[in-house]
């Protein structure tokens, strides 16, 4: 199955209108999940994969507790997660419904985190060349655990799982909250490079557009718009849950991690702020690009007129002489045609008419004074 | 009578400006009404249809009692019911004037809660192919009832009957604000699968509209953003009565049912982000639109451009020739009509004039080179 | 005068620059004020035109006194009735001083309202054919008077007059309050039928910009915009005088009244909905008006290109053989107009070009495969 | 100097960048201060020109003082007037400095407001015929004086001080707040006229632009928009400063002066809300503009095109009978010429052709039919 | 490097996703850091380079210590300094990621300030002249220190110097948080000549576009619009950061210093007043700039129509008489060539279609009465 079938699959795959809340479905294509758990303190860590969400009992008693889950495929092994962790129906079926906007919720015992990363998928198609989606990612937060959802097994979180392995390191010191603002970072983060590119991007389209004004611009910068608008989608709502993060005065989130939640929110501004940024600009190209066509069309009809009006009027002369009237029907008919000077008189004339005309265009500015 | 003739009959029937406030008034063309009561608790269950208000006294008693009225066509009725209820007149004027906005307000013993759902109209005349159009469902939620009132029989609600139907479901455990969150969250999940379509054609008028630019396109846009426009109407209040109901402190909605009414409210959000994603993608695609349009005229222009330049010069020399000057007249008079290698010679000259215009043409880029 | 003569005359009759507050300065063309008063309880109602501000004194004493003054064009009159009520000199002058947008102001002992009713003006000029205007209406507020000053005799509050005259009716049996919340509900409710005649011109004009795009289409459209903004202008501020009125805590406004106003704020903000509707549609259609208008030009250069595409070549083989070189000047002078099948086998060539021609056109989509 | 080099000059003279707060610096072109005094209570009223700052000490005791300082080009003046009423350093830079948007700020015993009022520059240059500009005028205004500063000796303030010099008037029994009151109304309200007049500007142009559709037109609306932003500029901020104001609990401003205040708050808006329906007017002008111009070159090209068409294929004809084949070379070699009605036959079938060619014009629409 | 090459790289030079907090890298081709000090009272100064950071220690002791860090092209001197004012692990993570929005942050001690101040990059490319970049500064506020962090040696901040060189001066006599001001300030006012250049290069494209609609004349109004939405991105953080210095009771700004922080905040405001007008301005421009190419397009067709429609039809008629049909074949067979006067009377004739087509153009408008 391609990757856009799949997008496009997943699309349909909610929840249907009027089922009771709470009700879990599952997309066809949907991956096994396969369960993975730290569990770490300054002192001490461990990490397994783990068969089954009854294995989590026997998880060793840590400072914090990380349950990955990736792959959201079976309704049991989500449910089974949500009883270990006490996550209210509501939330389940947000896990599953891939298309929740970024938000965090409050509820006993927990705070629920709804992330997007980006997903860059491989071109399709002619006319628009490659395609930004989102990949939603979910987030519990406790006391002393964090469960995370997945789609699909990914690598945006193997930094953070390196910086917890190593000993010495900063996350392993601090409590939860901390490992969620690391996860949360790195998914914002992770917007950087690719908007980066669009930047790139931008500044070769400005060049482009001037020299090859086309359809294929037109639909790159269409392309362009759009999936900077797919970015926007994500990152909006993820600066309004980190700033309900920073505002709420919640139980699972310390003082002293709010600063670099406070950090992370700047990043989302910082992004959002690329983004709009980019979207002006590309809003100025639209309108050059028809600018360019409409003076690309003006050449072109300057060109046509220009050798139609020469011509027309020579070619109407070189017919008038080419009427066979009787010379012989009397002295006014067609008499030139019989003068000694009659023919170079007549290319003397026409050759008269063209340089006036080209002298009008030049006067007019059509014909040389360079392009602009 | 056609939709759209119903729908535009619809719309000139509301109470005349400066009647007394309360003045109800049916439309000629109204279903007459049909009344249904659900009466429930954890324990028991009774429905039945009612052949008039006045039945609604010989109700059995229970935890909660949800009346729905199909069909606004006969005042008393719905008169009766309202009495029954003690709905204010405001309220009963607004159940009947249909096109009321999404809003929420407190009444003395009730809120009284203006819903919009989605309702297609098949496709009439020729430029606009299909309408998307939303109809007014009131609803009045008190302690323990729940009175809805809709222009049509529509099977919005089934699945929600079928819930009540079920014994062991959760909608039977809980009180009336439940089963109004169940009918909200009904009335709003309906745009999903309508706004998915709409994703979809999004997506084919982006390929479309390069392919095949022509006024079908643009109107198929237009059509598209006007049924947005339609769905926006709806849901723009639609998510502020939730917030509304989220904030007020009703005595009418307990507390665990605000967690639900948080995620009907998510939904709302989530909805508006759609609309609002596929708006702003086909203001894209009108630009889109313009440029392919330019391009091909373009390219058009080009091909009269260059066959009009090519040949109008050669018709003039062909034309010189064709001139009846006399030869004997005189040693300049068209001597080299005479010439032995006359004709071969000028056969050459308009070779070589042919020639070096479609290498100037070649050079600035309008023959060959591809197409972009 | 005519209508529009009359308007633009009003425009420039307004208080000079710098004039002392509370000028008043009557419009040369301005009606002569008519009062009437109607002075009604539960049981009693008196009503009788006035023919001069004084006899205000004798108006029996009574529960409500609406004194309602047609025409500003007498200083005298409006000063007599200022005094009568205690009106302030500033709220005098936005009396008189007809193009106040519409407010509440909070003054000793009354509140004062000031409306704008729509007035559709017969079309002039050609471009434009039809043009709404608003005309303003201002209210004084006490807590047992009413006083209201309309530009001309109207009949906006004649529905309300008719219903103060009917012993039973609601309105009597309720305070001044109720009198003022039933006249700004007439003034809002006249615009419904306007605008309801509006959406049916948008359809319309929706139908036309696709089947004749022109300058026409594009001034009606034009027109309409202008009329809606004329409505915005008018309705904005009536909403926030509305909601200033629902949230203030004035003494002249009775709990139970406040319901009603809030009935008349819905109606101020499913008016403004409307309006917005009808102007983003307008937006779409002058994009379909400019996009149909490009396909026609499309086609009118499509038909040009191809007729000159192939008969411009033809043209200019048959100059080839209308050329009077000499046949006898050598063997490759025009040996071919002696070639016994010379002419056909020319005619020949030339049938076969322009079929090259035409299945060139096909294959590009330029010929036949139907409009789009 | 013409005035608008004055006004290029104007913008360049500022404090540079870095210098030290409170850095006075004279433009070269400006003009020497006159001071004026006017010093008034409800029973006595004295008014002289002052020749240094020095002289304000000479100035009789009274209720309200009013040093008018025309001109800024001295700074000795400016900072004698400075001292003589504690104005801090940063409202003195202000003063000098032209560009201050609109504000109010609270000092230690005054308020420092800086107005905006309109000056229209004449006309210069070709493209752009008219140019509003906007003056700066900053005002102090403590408990018992005002100051104000102006660029150059101007009447806006006039008929304030006729006001003051009549005995009876309201002015002169009021305090410092009424006056400041009074000089900001009368620099507001001198918009109205100028506002007015494009008001009547709009509505030609709206009849002009659909007759002549030129670059004249779009030239003109640009500077209406370009003249309506510089209003906008002023009268926004105006709005704010009003606002603030209103708002504040400023020990300079009495109660019975707020009501006026608002008035004047009121004007604002109302000049605000003209110029915004103007520029939404202007916007789509420009739209009608662009149909005008497309459907004009439509009409255009529809002309060239059916002349074109007709005429092409005919002249084929007439060249393929001006062939110069031998009609001795064989039976088949043009054998018409010698037919009796072969010339006849040619015209006739010229004629059927150029007939069948109208009348499908016709039948298209681009023939007859009236104009649209 | 180019400076553009040295812009793109920069971009791509930050902390990579997912990496610890605090993590600082260098960009290549960053200058090695250059430390200076200033260390003033009322009565003593003075001013050293310093070595490394470590010397820091031997400062004297003074009432306000300024260290300027010019280049950020060595971690271990960064960390150097951070440390001496204890600077947290983020702040010196923003200071060397160069595309921080400007910003204030309290932290413990100090409070952290970005600033961004504009460079003029010299022009790269064709299409677009200049560019406008942003360079970062940040700052740190202590309670008696400023510390200042800057990409490169620069001179934006040698007024200040000079002003603290000089004894008299007030800068002297103020703590650190009036030396925090005057740098803002000078920041700040940097844009000033910028957008006044930009002011006048929008009055050199009002006349341009006109005068010479081209692709050079969009192009230019991109760049413009383009180098303001740069600026508008520095500025509008710079405000809210101003604010949020302003509204904050923060222990480091003293109560007198605020009237200076809101005139700066008076010149964010009128800067970002520029900008939004100037682009508004722009915006107008695309659209003349689209009008004039049409209008130029239409001129161009017209002179084409005109003499196509003219020469076309006579050419037509001198074809009819260029046939060869032989007069001997009978007496219809073209006896107009036999006529005495045929060849004057054709001549006649096509004067007359000649003359009857330049009156129907003028009538039209297409010839003669100007220009417009």
């Amino acid at each position: 199955m391609s990757h856009r079938a799949l997008h496009r699959h997943k699309r349909l795959r909610r929840t249907p209108p009027g089922a009771s809340p709470g009700t879990l479905t599952v997309a066809p294509g949907a991956v096994r999940p396969q369960l993975q758990v730290m569990a770490y303190g300054p002192d001490d860590f461990s990490e397994a994969p783990l068969a089954a969400p009854g294995e989590l009992l026997s998880v060793p008693a840590a400072d914090v507790r990380w349950v990955n889950v990736d792959g959201l495929g079976d309704i049991a092994t989500l449910q089974g997660v949500g009883t270990a962790f006490r996550l209210h129906p509501l939330a389940l079926e947000d896990i599953v419904n891939l298309h929740q906007r970024p938000k965090v919720e409050a509820y006993d015992g927990y705070l629920f985190i709804v992330l997007r990363t980006p997903v860059l998928l491989p071109p399709e198609g002619h006319a628009f060349p490659d395609r930004l989606e989102t990949e939603q990612i979910t987030l519990a937060l406790g006391r002393d655990f964090v469960v995370t959802f997945q789609e699909r097994p990914g690598d945006q979180f193997e930094p953070v799982r390196r910086r917890l392995r190593s000993p010495g390191g900063q996350t392993r010191q601090r409590g939860a909250d901390y490992l969620a603002y690391a996860l949360i970072d790195a998914a914002i983060d992770a917007f950087f490079p690719i908007l980066e590119a669009y930047g790139e991007r931008v500044e070769e389209l400005e060049d482009d557009v001037v020299a090859h004004p086309g359809n294929r611009q037109i639909a790159r910068i269409h392309d362009l718009k759009r999936n900077l608008l797919t970015a926007r989608r994500a990152l909006w709502p993820m600066r309004d849950m980190l700033n309900a993060l920073l505002r709420e005065d919640s139980p699972f989130i310390e003082e002293h991690t709010r600063v670099y939640l406070r950090d992370c929110h700047d990043h989302a501004i910082q992004l959002i702020d690329m983004i709009e940024t980019y979207r002006e600009i590309c809003s100025g190209l639209v309108d050059i690009h028809l600018s360019s066509v409409s003076n690309r069309m003006n050449e072109v009809m300057k060109v046509l007129t220009i050798i139609a009006t020469i011509f027309i009027p020579l070619t109407f002369i070189v017919g008038v002489y080419g009427m066979n009237f009787d010379p012989a029907a009397g002295p006014l008919s067609m008499p030139e045609l019989s003068w000694r000077y009659g023919y170079p008189l007549i290319l003397l004339l026409m050759a008269l008419i063209a340089a006036g005309l080209v002298l009008w265009f030049r006067r007019k500015g059509w014909i040389g004074k360079g392009q602009d």
